[in-house]
């Protein structure tokens, strides 16, 4: 199997996640995976969109997973959110 | 070759998008597209986990795919921005 590591996508700068990525596809991971919800979910897009067409040619997005997440408030009050997991492949 | 609409995904309420959706596959559109790009697209996942969690079950994600588009602007300046396709079918 190949090795793969997950990258959590936040509300930091796209770059930040953008060399975070960069960094583990350099260090020989050949598949990294983008995890976002709610709105950091355009985030995610541009990421792995920068990373194959700035950084790393050779990487492909091999595919990309949306669902539904459950999220339970302090008051037991429970929201759906969106999310995508994107996987970026060499 | 299967019916297919597109649906463009902006910055109204997620329902409006939905709505639009759910009325074209209830016509007898076997395939809906959705498309979104920057922020919106955070939206366009929204609308298509609605629309199969809450309203048409047997409605597929069959494809997703993102791309970059270059939006020039008025002045002749160029930007890139991440883009989203979501195709949905039954």
């Amino acid at each position: 199997m190949a090795e793969e590591n997950i990258v959590y996508i936040g509300n930091k700068p796209v770059m930040n996640y953008v060399l975070a990525v960069v960094t583990q596809m350099n260090s020989g991971v050949t598949e990294v995976i983008l995890k976002a919800r709610g709105r950091a979910i355009s985030r995610a897009v541009d990421v792995a969109e920068i990373v194959r067409n700035r950084f790393i040619s050779d990487v492909d997005v091999k595919s990309i997973d949306i669902s539904t997440e459950e999220i339970v408030g302090n008051e037991g009050t429970s929201s759906n959110v969106s999310a995508i997991e994107i996987r970026l492949s060499k």
